[in-house]
């Protein structure tokens, strides 16, 4: 049985103070200090099913057979870590987390363990999300804020990083339409960076919620921007670029959506400015045009039979994963994965891409059900 | 014989005054007088070799079979067409003279007759279009200035149709880079319309051509505008939107381009505007992307063999219509046609196409030469 599926079901709160889910977090925690080398083989072994200790132990005897007290070490700063992030008011989410969003699931190199701060449940709309340039023009500052308004108000969550410029126009965008937006931050959740946008961060988390796979107090180095970038890609269907240079930070969240499989859209703008030479060439490489948020949600639809997550009237029913399924009834990931004769590894990217489809959704607990009203 | 390769080869002057290029030319004009409707079939018989007066015949007793003095009617018209042209410093290039724009020749709709005055020589340029919005913005101003001027710097002749706007800058950058650019009208060639620039059709004269296919004396109605449209785009290798509103005019010329299987690029720019929904719809549907006249350049290379028609190196020699011509030897149509099987009206595109890739050139009198260096 797998770590996933020995979870129960339920709300959160019920399954604090477990004794083996509380070490499990922290189990998580240490993974998430493993160097980033270390990320893919992290992946591997969660969606293999691995416990964290387990996982942990395997990857320190396989690239650190001579330190023996590397394993001891890591679970003593996760428990710190633990104890700073809840005195800091932060939330983890772990991987074993039903909140966990399945979205990352399916990236190679996903985070052990979320800290979050605000409503989690943002994590659980389906999100696009609008990065750019910090030294923005005005007219992508405005363009951002309507992208993002407008979206959020057909439900989507908005992604960005609570940077300067294009980022915050954003997260400021979904929250004039009184929408959810998540800012992943390239240091602690407990930290605000850059510190202007305090308010702005409490602006967001009665309806959104701040992310960082950093543990809390982790300052903002700058090797931790592109890295979080892949996060910001992860949690969405879609990445919408407003004004990107040619060296662009948002052209690495880009390249991030594209080996995760998800939609890539730019704005075009002024070809004189220069501002807009990375968003151009991504046009020119086969990225959506966005003009308005329209372009966006057919895009959405194309892809993923709704941006809602309605699920479509008639599909077809030849997907073995899909055949597993039986409509209305809850599967944890080994009973399909025993089923589909696909180990678990290969089933969570097969599955998010169902859920992304509106053909399955969770059912908590690691499980899965089928719609009723598919084929 | 066809009328085409009748011609002798030569500078045109020496053909001046001949009775028959004189009967013909008349009778260009005549055909040039018939409406639109006929326009696909005139192109077909010109294609197919008839002599003007041949094919305005054939035309006249099939359509207009209870009009016998419509024949003398258009000969007439024609004639007092050819004087008052002659009375305002208009030079006509028929469709048999060889200064007639080879590109010209692959359209359905060819005009029988361009009206002209200034530097014919500007017709034998490779040739890029760039059109868009009358009511431009500065920015579009600018960026057709800079485009035209730098392809203009490379030796393209820049085409477009002497409108405010977007039009008028195009023409105005190609001649501050000491370029060639040629003025296609909606009204007579001897009419300056909007008259605000008379003194750049001025400008323009001297490495330039004012073109129209309509007689001396036409005003500028307007449904005259969208048929030149086919004009601009026909005698241009490439057509570039700049700044294209969702109804805009330029929209026909990129549609003509299309049809005409030449290349439609086009710049983007604001997307609050509204003034460039037809630009970036085109964009959306698979034209290139504009930013700089590198990447028109680009793609006239990729298409063309070379914006300066340079030859290329090495070239599969399967084709049929280039396997007929011997590397040096100039040939004529009638030639060509019975060596490759292949009717004049097929042809002509064909030989086009291979110009434009560098493979043949024109060598006056209607003949064709193959290049040495291809294989």
């Amino acid at each position: 049985m797998t770590e996933r599926s020995k979870q129960p079901a339920g709300p959160y709160s019920s399954e604090r103070g477990e004794p083996q889910r509380s070490a499990d977090l922290a189990g998580f925690v240490a993974l998430s200090l493993l160097p980033i080398h270390t990320w893919r083989d992290i992946g591997e072994r969660l969606r293999a099913g691995d416990a964290p200790a387990v996982a942990l132990d395997r990857l320190l005897t396989a690239r650190w057979p001579l330190e023996p007290r590397k394993f001891s070490d890591l679970q003593a700063a996760a428990a710190a870590a633990l104890g700073q992030g809840a005195e800091r008011g932060l939330t983890p989410i772990a991987w074993s987390d039903a909140a966990y969003p399945p979205a990352l699931t399916a990236i190679i190199d996903p985070p052990p363990v979320l800290w979050t701060r605000g409503s989690r449940a943002a994590l659980a709309r389906p999100a696009v999300a609008i990065v750019g340039s910090r030294a923005a023009s005005p007219y992508a500052l405005d363009v951002a804020e309507r992208l993002a308004a407008d979206l959020a108000a057909r439900g989507l969550a908005i992604v960005s990083g609570l940077a300067r410029g294009v980022d915050s126009a954003a997260h400021r965008g979904a929250l004039s339409a009184g929408g959810s937006t998540l800012a992943v931050l390239g240091c602690g959740a407990d930290i605000i960076y850059p510190r202007e946008h305090a308010a702005l961060a409490r602006a967001i988390e009665p309806d959104g919620l701040i992310v960082s796979e950093l543990i809390p107090g982790t300052r903002p180095l700058p090797r931790f921007f592109p890295q979080r970038n892949r996060i910001i890609s992860g949690l969405s269907r879609a990445v919408v670029i407003v004004e990107a240079g040619e060296r662009s930070g948002s052209l690495i969240t880009a390249r991030c959506a594209l080996e995760q499989g998800r939609d890539v859209l730019a704005v075009p703008g002024n070809v004189l400015s220069g501002r807009n030479r990375g968003g151009h060439a991504l046009l020119r490489d086969g990225a959506k045009i966005v003009e308005r948020a329209d372009d966006i949600l057919e895009e959405l639809n194309e892809v993923g039979g709704g941006a809602g997550s309605a699920p479509p009237a008639a599909v077809p029913c030849a997907d073995p994963v899909l055949a597993c399924l039986t409509p209305g009834e809850p599967c944890d990931l080994d009973g399909i994965s025993e089923r589909s004769g696909l180990s678990p590894a290969r089933l969570l990217p097969r599955l998010f891409e169902l859920e992304l489809q509106g053909l399955i959704r969770r059912a908590g607990g690691g499980r899965f059900v089928r719609f009723d009203r598919t084929c």
